[in-house]
């Protein structure tokens, strides 16, 4: 969901738990392992310092940023809400940092890498989001599990707040059972009733199929997403319609695909909102987008765009995405 | 340095303290928070598993793999040793990762998501290293604090791999002093004499200038290095000379630059060796490089590789880095 | 399930993830915060000991065990396997410990405190499970989040010991939406589509119901599950027929209840085996239930054992159940 | 001691140290690994919530409450002390607890299941406690370290609400030396004298007896309390008087008794005062404690209440005591 | 007590719980948090280390310095058991540590500093022990809990290494009550009474009395313990006397003083073993004790060697003790 | 610095970073394991403590002191600075600290123990730097990373405040290469080189040397620091002179020295500010010192006064430094 569709009194930041706060603290410890020399030199005077968008984006990671601040007892006033643009190339002012001196030189850095990576995945996927509305198509575009080590939590943020479905946070909170599991259970039935017996009703079992057989026995013991992976684009249109034909009315199932997205893309068919904001960085991620996905030049034909196929889930909405480069710059009292 | 300067016995594993391996056991709790439901569909069999290469790159962060891995009583044997350039758009075998298969799936995206945000990085900072090279400039490429939080060690430890600087590690290990450091003491001198009471002689000083005459300030006060920030090339060139020529023989100090590249790149000037390895992602970074760095298409001017130059700062090596893809498989003992 | 529907090579030590060991530290660190004065008397002479089982139940805990005696260097050698029925009133040689004196005196507190409770859990939800089968009933028996703080992942690992549903392990890995979230939002089709907005397809929703009514919507809205909370006992039975009646064919969802179990009880429907096993505490047990489930002495009506109720859940199998007792002893050498 | 013996000013919440805060940190990790979906519908709304008493028993496990509560940012009002008994049947306001709607959702569960057991454990122990006084036996009551591991400090302090004495609190505070330790030293003077020496003055010791001559040896030796385990009812009494006979106006120490509670019970000498307030649970309550206690129906003998026994340690005060009821419900501002 | 008490199979290592080790993980930490420069120069290679002897003192603290190296795969072989006197300004090899360079050198620091401090703590110790003991006073000596944060276990492993008693580990496992106390509740037996109803029978109450009034309420009011604090010497004997006078036969207490000690010394009285090992430390520090205690050049008049005064506790023996001094060099292997 | 040369503003609790205060809950977290026995007794009336100084020395550790109260709720009023030097044998009264009872009573102890180790550094460090100007030499008195295990940022701040440099606070700081690294690369050039490469221009290289050829070679390869390493005196004063004519105008770096401080001493060189202030325990100190550093009673010649040396590094500023003697006593409101 994006920002836009925020209803009065809906905030991202109330779907994070009370635990998380710990993480920061480890955040600090890691920047300034014993003393803050230059935090001598500056002292404690209040000071005031704005945090500027250089780069355009999706802002995300307000919470995070806020509590970095939060810490080390400065407050943050936030001009725009989180899930705004923020224009490209020009110098924006997002929000006002106030504090002592080296307080806001201490939260800095911690802050701004947060906010710079949370931000950049927002916009990907957001930008990403926009392309498939464009396109017509209505299933869900979700992330996946490759995310930096420790961090998991800022950059399934991020995706929410481009609205993008941040898929499964943990191999504890949905079920996916891929090749290994079916050989060593000799089925996919046999591997789906394993699981159900442990796990129980109060998880989703996703299967990972290869062919239309191994998506219909998944359906048939009772899985709830079939993941069709690495199918020909002709071939997923048609699996996908055919076990949506079979079980109409009988099972109640999820398409999903992913992965091996070589034969299109959203180039061309963005709004002029866009071209706006991004001139760069956007047409620079553009030409590789565009690279990745069509390797012929040939017309695009976006396959995954069937009715018949749910959800696409690909890391490329948070993987390697671009930064958005914000700075904070303390406005001297008397200068 | 890269891996094939190391002489026999030389590793950068070597480089890592004994404490780093608790944050491993963070990742796994992120990534398995209470139960492992598919890990009782798997069992305990003992598997071997292969890790493949997917995109070309330069591998790096073997030492966190193998102890990722450690840590669920699995083993890895590599196929190259650390530093390698694993070649692009083939399936080259990396490693084999053997033990139990519950443990082995357990392992899987922890050890993967670590190896490739760490090649990653290593090979962007490779290319950057190179390039420079090949343009027979040899100052030092160094990086930046931007990294994400939690996951610093990894990726300085890429950027080391790739051969780049890892520049101060944190606010603890070298002072810099910037813009607020010297308001709040009035002067520069103020500022450098203030902080080496405290610091005492263990530690570089580095201070961020204008001009010359800032530079000139440090450099009398004391200061290691002096940052010229943000400076026109010309400009750059002219005052580095004229710093080194004053103080030549009477003050050693380095010349540090940083921040607003946009006037040169390394485009075409890289060996031959690197088309074969990385067509196409190669080909897509280098895309956005050129556009990164020349706005109006004039010819190349690598203004920072003045000889009075000594070190290029910049998080271009090591910020929004395009991953390197790897992937794990299972061989199944009877398929 | 229980332990005697594993198959060969399944094992539930092998849900556990890699993280909870860390727990077992803390445990150790509580029951022996500083000096172990008793430790010095015995000394570290290599001792075995012999696990007991003193009164009947369901064996269940064995990982937790082992780990417990791992991290002072002692081993365990099983000899029943878990899920196994200790006699009542019987002296059981259930397992042998061996190790150093002092190590072994060191774990046996935190081990025996651990293997009780788990073990009181398993065995009331096995009780329970079998009740409803006795009773011919096939839907899920399933617990609640109502366990010990800190202490969730024993318990419900009890319960899956035991052949009870888990339940959903915390807030993150499954949404329920009650009377508040839906007041919040000012509907249950409001409170479901907000919250599928942000966790996506990935997690199930589960919604409680005051009504029929609200049941309808809240499936019409996408619900996976209805809860069916504190509904009378002829009540319950027309509404689940009469939801899976009208959404047969187009929906698939389960009807779940919970809380308010007064009119029914499974006692005298055990079979003999449960006779031999624990004359003493079972029975007071059954006491206790029947007391709790039937006020009049009425004929019992498993009014729950509708066919359209899919799932009843219970901290009746995890909260407050009698635990299982065992006592370690060492066996001296020479006596 | 009971909440009714405190004294204006004196709280049992000051026994608390400022540590184990961090617990409850953890406490909400386990209960929200990652993010809190339904926080996300419910929002930030102030409200307000009744704590309703809905079984009987003895309240305790109000810091803990606060605590839970104080972490996320809510506040709690109690209606009536720590230590008051809560009716039972009757649906009673014991607390009213403020702040935002989804912080209170996310204190709820942890702050029940703390209250419910710690409150279990106060009602079991007051019971207990009253027993005693009502046989007319001045004795101690104690617990014993058989806690659920992680949650001693809880349980503990359950049983001090409920007047049971708790015991050693972990290995390091008080030393008891049982058979391996007599084994291991040769005798149990030997065995005395080994822990004297590292353990000086500050520490008591205890040692469990198989016999008169044995306690005799250990009084000797300089234990503090001596424990007659699992004697029969008449060795008991004629024990414990023939040793304090002996040693009188020589050696002070404390006779302490244990386990094998088999011929005795409290039943039907409490005072009518528990009669209106757990018609239910208690009474089941109470069949349990007679079978437990009485094996063949004789008459009752409370072997314990000799004036020679100072101590009864048992873990029934506290081990799988039946939790004491409670709901948190918000009070919608407009429904 | 002294390492030659040590019967066969005493070790004090055998009084460290297992949760002691993860403190040695923070140290590490601590000395190296982030990259280890130094350890990539050195490498792999496996050497041998020797420790050696430098300053005369009682080796105390092996199984920590065991458990430095293990934490870095090395190990140690010791030559002289712990407790062992190490000559001064003698060069004595005292254990052997092998393993890989890197890791030697990383355990050094860690290792070497733990040892010093707690092989101080256990000199002094000794030095007072054996003092006390040749002036034929038969009472405890023990320390106190003025000992450096995070570092406790250590300093009281090495009194005990000392032959000192290590007095009370921290607040929860002896009450110990002052004049704040008093005053708070009103009367020393108001105190008393209040603590025991919560402590109960398993912990001893010290109380610091005045006078000998306060000590004779204390007694009556069931102190186990009480401390004259600051009295006069002559007040001391007297009052200790009459206390014990007074209540023989009736109850059983310790006499405790502290503190002001101004009147006494043990020089000259060592025996000439000690002239041997300690030429320079020790005599330095006799002069410091010596000005310490004796403020006018009387005749020495050991105070506190009263027969009816138990225990003297001071932080003499731990506080600001001169540490041994240890060095630890590789031996390379081919030089 | 010394407290005294503090500008406005300047304070060296601005060095401290916000991850420190987690090592203060340890702390708390050994002193009081479980419960606060006496804690009760006390309750929570608010009252008001002095804190007296009751021996001689430099005030050091003030924010570690405010924070350990912090965490308790209570307030620290300071009557003086930190750097203020305390008389000796006065009651003087340094800080009153305000809050309830029993929480002035928690953090009692663990204030005081940092206080007063911090204290006794900032005073031994103090006049160590005092002595060494009275001498006229203006050299760097710099401390070692000898410190207490975990406790090391509390001993380097002591040192900072007595006014002597701290040195490298750990192994990731500052690169130090000693004769295991040139032997394990071959040479001292080889060394420089090795740990250039990865620890690139940020940090600084140390390089011990035991000749005057060693370290010629090590400055030509780069090193910026040369510690001449147990030199006689002569050989230190001319290997500094002739190190410092070769490469002046070449090469810039510092010379240390370290260890075997044998033939000199400041004794009687203090001016008679510290005549007042210490008279007992400084006077003590001094004869220490005076054995430590001349054997054979010959004129002091203060060896390393040499104006070529630029640091003298010495454990002797913190480790076994006598503590300064701190009480806190709460004034009772009504008495």
């Amino acid at each position: 969901m994006e920002a836009t569709d925020l209803k009065p009194g809906q905030n991202l930041a109330h779907l994070l738990p009370p635990s998380w706060r710990s993480d920061i603290q480890k955040w600090y410890a890691e920047d300034t392992p014993s003393f803050d020399w230059a935090g001598f030199v500056v002292g404690e005077e209040e000071q005031e310092a704005i945090l500027w968008g250089k780069s355009g984006g999706v802002l995300a990671g307000v919470p995070f940023f806020d509590e970095v601040f939060k810490q080390v007892d400065c407050s943050v006033e936030w001009l725009m809400p989180e899930g705004s643009v923020v224009p490209d190339n020009s110098k924006t002012k997002v929000a006002v940092v106030r504090g002592k001196a080296r307080q806001l030189l201490l939260g800095e850095r911690v802050a701004l890498n947060t906010l710079a990576r949370c931000s950049g995945i927002a916009s990907v996927s957001r930008r990403f989001r926009d392309a498939a509305r464009a396109e017509g198509w209505k299933g869900t575009i979700a992330g996946t599990r490759k995310t930096t080590p420790g961090f998991r939590l800022v950059e399934k943020y991020g995706m929410m707040v481009g609205g993008v479905d941040p898929h499964r946070h943990d191999l504890s909170s949905m079920v996916m059972l891929k090749d290994n599991h079916i050989w060593a259970t000799g089925s996919i039935t046999s591997a789906v009733q394993t699981v159900r017996r442990v796990a129980g009703f109060s998880l989703l079992v996703n299967v990972e199929c290869q062919n239309v057989q191994e998506a219909d026995e998944a359906i048939a013991a009772g899985a709830n997403i079939v993941m069709l992976d690495n199918f020909a684009e002709s071939d997923l249109h048609s699996a996908a319609k055919q076990l949506k034909d079979k079980w109409r009315g009988k099972r109640e199932f999820l398409v999903e695909t992913s992965g091996g997205i070589v034969e299109g893309s959203f180039k061309g068919r963005l709004g002029p909102e866009w071209d706006n904001i991004c001139p760069q960085t956007w047409s620079d991620l553009g030409v590789v987008l565009e690279r990745l996905w069509t390797n012929d030049g040939s017309p695009f034909s976006i396959y995954f765009c069937s009715l018949d196929v749910d959800i696409l889930s690909t890391s490329a909405v948070h993987q390697s995405c671009p930064h958005v480069d914000f700075s904070l710059k303390i406005q001297p009292k008397k200068a």
